[in-house]
């Protein structure tokens, strides 16, 4: 599909944007790489005829490409070389990507620090260093922009010289809140804004819960830092869950009721974060003596090119082959699995993914080279 | 065994008093009801020849008791009517208990308070209100007179008109921390000053670590409010799960160190505490709207006289006889099993205990009733 009928899927009239993006990526998983837009439109049962409702999208789409590119907003389609590769394996990855910045970072090991609006100074505290501290470490700080928690992770990760990726509920040049905007253009400068809604979008009360669940589909873990029992924060915890993903929560004081919602989560099971180790240790990286998390020193690659493609291994042959302790391989197989490296077989063994090594980090879907060329960057 | 007997056994000299304990718990737990305190001596390899050290600890257990005498303090045996019937079932339980106070309330459903001496305003606060809460619903707080958590839990309590057991690590007349002698005062009023140690022995640094054994034993769970990574609130916790007690942990901040021990015990899975409903959930007690904790609200023998004595039935069949859905009886039965109202038999199924019906509260044990008229109350 066509980088302008990926732009009309996603802005189906009458259709909701996580019903089109479902129903397009269960197809593909069943194999159907070729289905048209109008077969999509049928599946999700529209009120219009699926024709007119792909021509009144294909219009859409045609003037948000024209805006995107008068205000130099990124396109980037599901298959491209810098989309979220977590934000891939979701059951509803949208289907392209608006994004200020640089796209280039969006393929980096991530953590979300969400929290509240409302912030106590403690929870401002906790969150920037916290953000610092996986800045410190390369990891790639995921948030909302939102008054509070969210604007402290991300002025922390800038402060600790880090990249920070914003993920918005209206268009992707619209800065929501208003005084955020220095924020925002801070935050391109080293990372990015990035939106399923396209160039224009208003921040609708209604497009921020469906947000929530690219925060955390974007990133490996979800951190919630104070959140009360109603916090829009527990909507991404929530969706972490859905997701596979890691939840953390902060401690803080169980007095007033401003820590309910994340203690709730403690209650549930999700993970003590004091520090960013334990963030780290709980994603089963362990970085000895201020060694950082990159491509680099995770030597994916070194380890990935001693398994032979096409092959399928056990654990304990895998273990022998790329020569990492059963303990150590199996954190990394997870990662592994959620970048899509490596597959998991019926019979629970494993081989490298089809798509390994025919393109860089992002791993590429195979089968969908042809369309290369026409995917922004 | 005599109470003088008894009461040498808890003072030999050149043994400690956990190894003494221990073996006569052994001997016991194997049917050795009859066993001499120089059998206990012997087995505990002696510096001193046996016959000695029975002799010496003779003419002290006789100074102790007319000490205790004099100064109004109860001496309570292991097979007493009030002997907590928790701290019955540890490996080491003290042969006898001294005690200042209402003996009586001894056998009541407790949960125990700790935490940091330093304690910040947030820890007090905590505390006292948590003891508050218990109180009010007709649980014994017990704590360890110390200052900090332990004081405001021991506070609270009896602000929420509730009974607090206080356990030194003194005899039962020497207050320490001095400051705290009205409040030892005024907690002798309604509950109790326990002690192992016999009277007038001085509060050494070595008694702490063993005086925390019987704060855990006595008390169904451990919550610690404010523990750094080297409180001694630890060591309570540490017992707590040797005795297969709950430990529960109040979150606090994660700046400044000050919840570090707390906070690794969530990490470890202690439950997170918030408020007392928290601490009965998780004892698998929820009154429903304000009811109290009582025996009479447990109404306990309403449904253990439902049980044929010698009998034995699995699960399913308990529960169709004592009319308690599955997992409402599993955590009655565990409570049971600690109160030795039930046993469980090699095959898995369970059974009246001996004890139960031929005493009151505090499960007197078969067999050992000729010592009775000796045993103060």
């Amino acid at each position: 599909m066509d980088l302008p009928s990926s732009v009309a899927l996603s802005t189906l009239p009458g259709i909701s944007r996580t019903r089109a993006a479902s129903v397009f990526k269960a197809l593909r998983d069943a194999g159907r790489f070729d289905v048209t837009l109008e077969e999509i439109v049928a599946a999700c049962s529209p009120r219009a005829p699926a024709e007119t409702v792909v021509a009144e999208a294909r219009r859409e789409a045609e003037i948000l490409l024209e805006r995107a590119a008068a205000a130099r907003i990124e396109v980037v389609r599901w298959d491209a070389e810098f989309y979220p590769p977590l934000l891939r394996t979701i059951v509803d990855p949208p289907p392209i990507l608006w994004v200020r910045g640089g796209v280039e970072i969006l393929t980096r090991p991530a953590v979300a620090i969400v929290g509240s609006r409302a912030a106590s100074p403690y929870a401002l505290e906790v969150a920037g260093r916290l953000a610092a501290e996986l800045a410190d470490r390369n990891v790639l700080v995921v948030s909302g922009l939102a008054r509070g928690v969210d604007g402290a992770a991300h002025r922390g990760c800038l402060a600790g010289g880090g990249s920070t990726v914003a993920v918005l509920g209206s268009g992707p040049d619209v800065v929501y809140p208003r005084e955020h905007g220095p924020l925002a253009a801070t935050i391109c400068k080293s990372g990015a804004l990035v939106s399923e809604l396209g160039p224009g979008a208003p921040p609708l009360p209604e497009h921020f819960p469906l947000r929530n669940r690219l925060i955390s589909g974007i990133s490996l873990a979800v951190v919630v830092v104070e959140a009360s029992e109603k916090s829009g924060s527990l909507i991404t915890a929530r969706c972490a869950l859905d997701q596979g993903r890691d939840v953390m929560a902060v401690p803080g004081s169980v007095l007033g009721g401003r820590n309910r919602g994340a203690h709730a989560l403690l209650k549930d099971g999700a993970k003590v974060v004091e520090t960013a180790d334990d963030i780290l240790d709980d994603l089963g990286w362990r970085p000895s003596g201020g060694e950082q998390i990159s491509s680099n020193s995770l030597s994916e690659d070194d380890l990935l090119q001693k398994l032979t493609p096409g092959e399928t291994y056990d654990l304990d042959e895998m273990s022998a082959t790329v020569g990492l302790s059963g303990s150590t391989l199996l954190s990394r197989l997870t990662e592994w699995e959620l970048l899509q490296r490596v597959v998991k077989t019926a019979g629970g063994r494993y081989r490298l993914a089809d798509s390994y090594g025919k393109g860089t980090r992002g791993g590429r879907i195979a089968g969908e080279g042809e369309d290369d060329q026409q995917i922004s960057r």
